[in-house]
């Protein structure tokens, strides 16, 4: 099945679909909740909805695959022969592993949307600086015009020049946070889609050698099949797909940080690393705290930790 | 994460599960259809049906992922950041490919779950010749009993020979049946399992490359970004990752069958010929029909075809 990408360079919709967010998305109690999120992090406040019914599906294939293998291995004993019975049985143990990762990738995908939420949050914690910036502004003008005298002009002025440094740094962390964590998210994120894939081809490539120990030639009627003989055979397939799991190692490039400096996805599972070490993305650093007096604005900061 | 196949070289139910067969299946006005489903085909008619739910999962992971991706790439534009706009867009479009391929293996299961109802049915259709056989004897030891001079038990006797050819026959066309099946709904499947690992490893490789190209190193509040320079880099790894799709091979061993002669997997998308090829498996063959005359139930007739 040749792939259709060339029609999509760009998958953005255009600015009219745009106007009602979401794509497929339906209106439901839940989607409030979203449009009760500050304007700026709406939209990831829904794509993060929407990654929660992706796993939710991915959860769910892992379940029923593992319900299957289980009847799948009962049936073929039903069946009363011993070929179909023993093969049965293995491919079971075969498909439930491949469900198995279903479940992995879902729980790696819960990472990289956890990871999500900290662009989430910033966009959440910056809107208010904003806002703040743009009162502080009009209210000046305001009073220039009605009193051009009042000594409250200055006061505001002294605000003004405080209220445009903490947005100034609410920005720079922002624009760090929404950088690294995209980076960080999607490393995360495809890097599990390429653990899923190959372990899944390791067992199902081992799966397809059971089938071969199924003799199908025709029976003529009356006649009985030939003893099975394959029990030994299809027990090492499953050993030989057990070690070649156990031998899998990730082969991913590293996906590059300035930031983080290595990748993620290269220090194995990816989930420790989501609540450690940048407890200070939504805090106001240190810098914002220096800059009370009307000055330049512009802040002689450290560069903004993520 | 390490396999745990060692504790599992069987899937098999304890007797005492399978008596409440169906494992988190739940009951529901559809569950009583399995119910009324003839004995011997009980089992695979369920089996079956939980197919269809982990299709209906995979198809809802296609939907979604492409939802997300139309949602990242509008959130991307939100930003006004030039490097995050341009790669969450053609990140986008590489996260609905992914997504498109759970669709095309969603379709491939549904192939796979197609040849099964092939032994469902055949299952189905065997058991009133079993019962038809047991009916027949059970008859003509009543009539002994009862009116041991009967001539209606000659009559009988014949017909129970024209019973046991015809369930030895349906019999033999169950075994077939069964065990070509099988082999091909799991090449199928198996087939279909690595061609999705295989795409959507090309496919998350090159999305790695993308992030690259978003330049996260710590912005110094009222600094600006340096200009986004990589438009052209990055398309280009759509069109690389266009090009590995298109090259794409499928490298499986074909699964042997005396049967089918080639694999299903090897002859390209294996949808077409699920209706091909096999009308003869529901139909008795011509032999059952030339023993009509008491006489060695053993038919002399042709291997069935599945």
């Amino acid at each position: 099945m040749p792939m259709a990408m060339n029609r999509a360079l760009s998958i953005r919709s255009s600015r009219r679909d745009r106007e009602n967010t979401g794509g497929r998305h339906r209106f439901s109690i839940s989607t409030f909740r979203g449009i009760q999120a500050p304007e700026l992090s709406r939209r990831l406040s829904r794509l993060i909805k929407s990654e929660n019914n992706a796993i939710g599906a991915y959860e769910a294939a892992g379940r029923e695959r593992s319900s299957i293998a289980a009847q799948l291995s009962d049936w073929g004993e039903s069946t009363e022969d011993d070929a179909v019975s023993d093969i049965s049985d293995k491919l079971g143990v075969m498909l439930a592993e491949i469900g198995e990762q279903e479940d992995v990738y879902a729980q790696n995908l819960e990472d990289s949307r956890g990871v999500l939420k900290h662009i989430r949050n910033m966009e959440a914690s910056v809107q208010p600086s904003r806002e703040q910036r743009q009162k502080v502004t009009d209210e000046i003008a305001k009073l220039k015009y009605k009193d051009p005298n009042s000594t409250r002009i200055t006061t505001l002025e002294h605000e003004l020049v405080r209220a445009e440094a903490q947005n100034l740094v609410a920005e720079a962390q922002l624009s760090n946070t929404t950088r690294t964590k995209l980076k960080e998210a999607y490393d995360i994120q495809l890097a599990a889609t390429i653990e899923r894939a190959e372990k899944q081809i390791i067992l199902a490539r081992h799966a397809r050698r059971l089938l071969n120990y199924i003799d199908d030639s025709p029976l003529v009627p009356g006649d009985a099949r030939a003893g099975y003989e394959h029990e030994v055979e299809a027990r090492q397939v499953l050993e030989d797909a057990e070690a070649d799991l156990r031998a899998w190692e990730s082969t991913v490039e590293p996906v590059t940080s300035a930031a983080r400096g290595a990748s993620v996805s290269e220090q194995g599972e990816g989930a420790s690393l989501i609540n450690g070490g940048d407890s200070m993305v939504n805090d106001v650093p240190p810098a914002a705290k220096q800059m009370e007096e009307p000055q330049s604005a512009k802040a002689e900061a450290e560069p903004v930790p993520y």
